[in-house]
């Protein structure tokens, strides 16, 4: 028995090949459709040669540019919240759609696969990159596994995440590390607390430090970093009458794509100096590298000042495969994973519209760009 | 098909009878045979009249003496960790009943059983109580069924109630308050965290008044009560990226039994004034009695100095029926549920003779063992 595979008309209205790949559920996990509705799309386009790997597509047109760049997006979501099939909303005045997805980010995938079947002859040669299991385990990441598999279908000098951004260039991403604060003490029954050791009370000096701490704002090739060290998560305790012997207080630093994972580790064993801690995980950032030409070029010609990426996203992938990256899609990154996500329909157009201009310009920077670079 | 009921040798040396009992397997909830057993071995004694209600065993003697008095012990014990059947072991040099319940508290319940048997004419008329469920919630607990239902059947002057208190004679209880510290904050990614409020790290300062906290050591009837206020649990945290929105503290405070609940809760609002709690639950103390005259004539019959009960214990029940109590028993407290809970076989003796010389004694305080009762 087969699966009918969902016909996607890439030369449709955005919003309708967006609501048509929203509607197509892909939860990690279980990306096969989407992946096989976007294969089955793209195959037919003279100018691009289809790749499938499991369930990454990979598109790329091949005429000798003198440049390459690599064009990326997830097709997965996080698990739905009742929030499909889409439908168009108003908020404030502006027509979205609505539903698992729109945001994060097949607004972006759906900007993809018009700008790759309407690009017949861009300026810079495209590789365009769908890929699985984004929202889940870094282990998974379809992205991942091709940069690990085959890094040469990922060549380019620049890459571009069309992760939601507001239409607007974000540069690099901070790191992320996880701690687990360990606070040890010693049971003892509650009536004869003086018998014991109370392990939570001894977290209050780390979440002390938490509160006192003031992060840095770091600039970092022009852009500023903001830096955050949470509390994301604490637990102990055994029973209501028990002083408990354990106490654990999980910890998140978000780091400045100045640091890498071990002055990262070195700033939090001073900031807890005298506590014990594991490193849970860790994921350097990516500096925004937009004093590359062809980042340089593709700020100036999308517009606006570029931000930084505050969280971790692919692009440190890119990073470091040596690729500078940005990120740059439709829809508001704080929707992303939201019951109510959505994607403003204008910003779909506003993404295609900058992306094309962009591929299709001139490949070298010129002077005038040359102010976004710091 | 019936299960065999176990035959306890009431005349037996008190360590075999306390074998007997502690492997009759009694976890709550599971109290039927060792009360079959109980009631069986009861049942042909001549000078008492024998009660079953539910898993409840009372034995009374009935012999129009001007006083009565009730001695009283659970038959139930916590779950056991791999600690049956008993075995005789040394502590110290000391010999002693190790496995689950052997102090908590089958040893007072060997004890109860032996004097029940040889005292065929005390000078005190004596209700022996055995009952269920008293390590589970307060809402199953036998003797708190009892007495809401047949409140004459407890019916005395004074009680003692034969948990382990190492043969010496402990006052009153503390009582015990159980408060759910509340902070609200805002969700938000922690990539962003200026974007939420961080509820963990608003626990600190409650933290910090724990840390910070002074307990009291206050003299009620002449027993210096040690209080405490505790945390027993801690939990918040939503995922590993994430601001957490709730953090929840839970605090245990053990007060003396000068204070009634809304007292308590009183203190506490002072204490961790600003900061949103809810009460989950109180159980007020009792005082210790100890000027009371069947009260001081057993002190002074079993000599040592009293101390004072710190933690819960069921004298409180009585209390609330207007009968002072104390907690008389064999074996260490602080053994009680341990996994390597053991009871002394000395104090089996010491309790049984001291009992016997009460019970057998002169049924009015004198003035000599007025001292005991400041």
């Amino acid at each position: 028995m087969t699966t009918a595979v969902t016909t996607l008309d890439l030369a449709a209205p955005l919003p309708d090949l967006l609501t048509a790949l929203v509607d197509i559920e892909s939860v990690s996990g279980h990306e096969t459709p989407i992946a096989d509705a976007v294969e089955a799309a793209l195959r037919p386009v003279a100018h691009l040669e289809v790749i499938r790997d499991g369930d990454v597509v990979i598109a790329r047109t091949d005429l000798g540019r003198p440049d390459r760049v690599v064009i990326a997006g997830h097709l997965d979501t996080v698990p739905l919240a009742g929030n499909l099939p889409a439908k168009v909303i108003d908020v404030d005045g502006r027509p979205a759609l609505w539903g698992r997805g729109t945001c994060d980010m097949k607004g972006g995938v759906a900007v993809q696969l018009a700008c790759a079947v309407a690009l017949s002859a861009p300026a810079r040669d495209v590789t365009w990159v769908f890929y699985d299991h984004e929202e889940v385990e870094a282990e998974h990441n379809g992205l991942g596994r091709i940069a690990r598999e085959r890094p040469d279908l990922l060549d380019g000098s620049f890459a571009v995440l069309c992760e939601p951004t507001g239409a607007r260039v974000e540069g690099g991403c901070q790191g992320t590390m996880r701690i687990d604060l360990k606070f040890a003490g010693r049971a003892a029954h509650s009536a004869r607390a003086w018998m014991g050791h109370n392990a939570i009370h001894d977290a209050a000096a780390a979440l002390q430090r938490l509160v006192a701490y003031q992060p840095r704002q770091v600039p970092v090739d022009g852009l500023t970093y903001r830096e955050g060290l949470s509390a994301v998560g604490i637990s102990g305790g055994i029973a209501g009458n028990v002083i408990p012997d354990a106490c654990t207080v999980q910890v998140n630093y978000r780091f400045a794509p100045d640091k890498d994972a071990a002055a990262a580790e070195a700033h939090l064993r001073e900031v807890f100096a005298g506590i014990d801690f594991d490193v849970m995980d860790v994921a350097i950032g990516a500096r925004p590298g937009l004093d590359v030409a062809a980042a340089a070029a593709f700020c100036a010609t999308v517009g606006g000042e570029p931000r930084p990426k505050f969280g971790w996203t692919d692009v440190a992938r890119f990073a470091e495969l040596g690729i500078p990256a940005v990120n740059f899609g439709p829809g508001d990154p704080s929707k992303a994973h939201a019951d109510d996500e959505f994607c403003p329909l204008d910003e779909l157009d506003t993404c295609r519209d900058a992306l094309i201009r962009w591929l299709s310009g001139p490949t070298r920077s010129d002077p005038s760009v040359s102010r976004l670079t710091r």
